[in-house]
């Protein structure tokens, strides 16, 4: 079989799977270990056609996949792999470019920091800053902080308890210590005891928290981190997509203050995964931490940025084409559109939740994601969400507020529909019968 | 337009772009920033038509890339994005899955898992070792060596000069020291001064050193470090993929007392970048260092294997379909055809160059790359290397042996034939005049 006709076997595989997508079980149903059982266990010794990969996608692998692309995916941050994002991903395979330094792909270099201007200017942030693509919020976030070493004597990183668990990974990694900061009743870092941040290098503010998408006080953790001297990294991994709507910019008010933030396209910015934008205000620093380039990668590229130089792995992929091409197909309008459809969904759902009896809302709901559980015990809660992911009509996942379990509706998937999100409530509804 | 008619588009172009990269300049031909200057300044207001982006691929950033999947494509380690690989890319970001624990797909965590046991079996590694993916090698070695700091007491890393880059990287963000131990005239690591170990926690061994592809001796090396109590790390992340040919194991004769081994799949087995597969005998220890899992990732699911666990990021992408797609089509028989034709291709050039006066090969060669030079002074030797990558006929890169420098010629595209690495020579010679 010729690339050609198995592309357009693997195209048209990919094409109906996103039309009949609706209508598998969003969570996979099946026990640990089946997958794995229904594959050979050993690879062949003479090569097989493309069409047998396609075949074992469908008949082994699909039962095991749990749909993320699915409209009932309401689960962790729901994301969406939207169609130019899918196809730019075949264009960046085609083209195998692997971004090691400048020369080793010019156009890589420059479309990702053509790209990143773009997205600073979609989400209102200074242009002047430094930008480029990680794979995962974990990995920015080891590299703002790597930064924050280099650029201050403290040792330890100060963020909220409800920050995400890749700010104490990659304080681990870099030998830093993690302290919490309480939260308020909102899920907020509290500051009334923020005053003396002696020995601390970094604070890192959270805009869309986690389990709650709460909101710390940016412009005032500015403030306090410029004062003592501590670089201030803003995780909006989640949240930070809602700034290409001007309405959403008071949750990271300030941010031009910042040292250092990520926002993670693939998450609602409908990129395929992997796609996490870091931006800093302070280039220097982290090219200090980053940089080490052996002789065999010396150029004469004196003028050349080699983004390898800022980010922790030395090869990178041409992520940068996917985040271009969702920009351009989706624009200024259609990304803003979407944003606002997501949490217009949420609003609506936190109304059924709101006036239904024996339902509460747990959380303040700033974007997407609503808090909210059914009166009764946490095992209760925790059985009720089993039996609502079990049903394959939709998935939700959970989380702990003030010591209670929680069940969280992430709505970001760009096909999700309101007719989808009042099945989820149908459901919810019917399994805590 | 529909996704399968935008999708056509974008597979034809991929068709028709493999068919004719070997009509482009291999090297892009552009100075800093004349990409970027192509550009729009701003994202646009409004969604355009993805063959927008089609067409701006063309004629903006196609001259602006370096093509690594041009048969003349001779630097740093030539690679293959190959069909298969290239189309289950396509797939993987049509699922969009992201891979942060098991039920956010099982079948993802567990084809990974049968994948990197297939892997182990074609290269002859222990088939009860952990293996999973992670996206470069430099990240590989960073998890090896996080997890050697958690089994050991001491904060040093021992390597040899010849070492890559990455392991120093890895080091600097660990927070630990990096001692480099002379290599002997074969650029290996010498042995005679590794008795006393005291405050080492890991060596790294390398198998293909990313200059000469030397080899350090792994079993010398792992007598040591059992002796010694430090955490044997094997960086094969080139050569590795040629142990798929069992007369080339003399190489990491040993391997199976190492306790970490990176090989990377998207270097040398015809996976599209990024592909690097991580091996530990003691997952404990690994998980040890990397686990961290919150209450919103906690479920059920005791029996599955969270593979976020054991590596820095924990938003993974489903990078096993293409590795599994790449050994299906190929087969192991395929695969060590494959190798096999790109040594003898290796070889071959290096005997031209040793018969041709006023040329000399200055390094073993072990494997696919021939280090060699020109009579005359390093500035005339960098300058022939400009010449020959100005030509576009040819991309070939630079190291420095012995304090000289030197041009290396590495095969490893798929598609590089005899008459290829005959044409390189051809315009090394020309340019030499």
């Amino acid at each position: 079989m010729s690339f050609r006709d198995d592309g357009a076997e693997a195209l048209e595989w990919a094409a109906s799977y996103l039309e009949r997508v609706r209508e598998l079980p969003v969570l996979a149903q099946v026990e640990p270990g089946e997958i794995r059982r229904a594959l050979p266990e050993s690879p062949p010794e003479a090569g097989e056609p493309f069409s047998a990969v396609l075949r074992d996608l469908d008949e082994v692998l699909l039962p095991g996949i749990t749909h993320w692309q699915h409209p009932g995916f309401f689960a962790y941050f729901a994301t969406t792999g939207s169609e130019p994002g899918i196809l730019a991903e075949l264009l960046a395979a085609t083209l195998n470019v692997t971004q090691i330094l400048w020369r080793a792909s010019p156009a890589a270099t420059e479309l990702e920091l053509v790209t990143m201007d773009w997205l600073a200017q979609l989400l209102g942030l200074p242009r002047e800053w430094h930008g480029h693509i990680e794979d995962t919020a974990s990995t920015s976030t080891l590299a703002a902080l790597a930064a924050a070493r280099q650029a201050f004597p403290g040792r330890v990183v100060l963020c909220s308890e409800q920050a995400h668990s890749s700010v104490e990974k990659a304080a681990r990694l870099l030998g830093l210590a993690v302290q919490k900061i309480p939260a308020d009743h909102e899920f907020r870092m509290r500051t009334e005891d923020l005053h003396d941040l002696e020995g601390a290098c970094a604070l890192v503010a959270t805009v869309g928290t986690t389990s709650s998408t709460s909101v710390d006080p940016v412009a005032e953790l500015a403030e306090i981190c410029e004062r003592e001297h501590v670089w201030l990294h803003v995780d909006a991994a989640y949240a930070g997509s809602a700034m290409v709507c001007p309405e959403f910019r008071w949750a990271w008010e300030g941010i031009e203050r910042a040292d250092s933030v990520v926002v993670n396209p693939h998450k609602w910015l409908f990129t395929p995964v992997d796609c996490s934008a870091l931006w800093t205000r302070r280039p220097d620093d982290l090219h200090a931490a980053m940089t080490l380039v052996p002789e065999y990668l010396r150029t004469g590229d004196e003028d050349a940025l080699n983004l390898s130089e800022y980010g922790p792995a030395l090869g990178r992929r041409f992520r940068a084409l996917k985040l271009w091409a969702v920009l351009r197909c989706y624009g200024r309008e259609g990304l803003q559109e979407r944003i606002r459809e997501a949490v217009r969904l949420a609003e609506l759902f936190e109304g059924w939740v709101r006036e239904a009896p024996g339902w509460e809302v747990v959380a303040p709901r700033p974007f997407s994601v609503v808090c909210f559980r059914r009166e009764g015990s946490d095992e209760e809660n925790a059985d009720l969400l089993e039996r609502v992911n079990a049903s394959g009509e939709a998935f939700l996942s959970h989380t702990a507020l003030d010591g209670r379990y929680v069940l969280r509706l992430a709505i970001g998937n760009a096909r999700t529909t309101e007719e989808d999100v009042r099945r989820a409530w149908d459901v919810l509804r019917r399994e805590a019968r």
